[in-house]
């Protein structure tokens, strides 16, 4: 397949969250750079590391996910010359014995410019919280 | 207080994670930049932002962790020129009736470079998971 070149870290994001919500695979793993140093955490996931073992957890992702939709906000821009932070929201709806679900998590996406444009070299996400109910994990070591 | 200057990220970090195992707040505090922009998520927590929420945050976090160990291990660092994401891993240890007790959590820790110096100014931190067993908050929907 052709190997886009992105002029910005906003480029790059809308196209991957696009393929993203489209469950359009080969395009979503295009914004990744390809080689054994990026990273992908997905929600309460393992660390994954290198761009073959993440192409591998996206296609499950995506495989899977057949009736979930997928809306992304974006949230925050941290922009450097060469290095670029952004926190983006990710809406998941989805339906289960008639019920209506949805799941919100927080994505933070480093992105770094190389020769070819901006590539996506880490993706931590993780759920997100909505009440002040902070440190729960942490409450029975606190407490 | 006196105000730090941080040469590099590294430095930064060191500062930073020496006052957590301390349990040095305003310490720690001094690493983070100080205004509205700031941005703090404690694992399973709520998106904390400005530099006085923050504090209010460690504050508590703190104040409550008394018995607490934290130990932390550098897992990667992407430097640029005035932006640089670093990953730890911080592991806290307690006990509870008799039994030892471990945490793992994964931190995203976002550094700018101001005039001033390299400042912390986001930290994302989620409940680290070891095993392959990825993308548990997803399986209802994926399923």
């Amino acid at each position: 397949m052709s190997n886009p070149s992105f002029q910005s870290p906003h480029e790059a994001e809308s196209v991957f969250y696009e393929a993203f919500e489209r469950g359009d695979l080969e395009i979503l793993m295009s914004v990744w750079h390809t080689d054994d140093s990026v990273e992908c955490i997905h929600p309460a996931g393992p660390r994954i590391q290198g761009y073959r073992d993440i192409h591998a957890s996206w296609e499950e992702v995506i495989n899977q996910s057949g009736s979930v939709t997928v809306q992304t906000q974006a949230l925050k821009q941290i922009e450097g010359a060469d290095v670029a932070v952004r926190h983006v929201m990710e809406i998941f709806h989805w339906q289960s014995d008639n019920d209506e679900h949805e799941l919100k998590v927080l994505a933070t996406n480093v992105y770094k410019r190389f020769n070819t444009g901006w590539r996506l070299v880490l993706h931590h996400a993780s759920p997100f919280q909505e009440d002040e109910a902070e440190m729960d994990i942490l409450r029975p070591a606190l407490h």
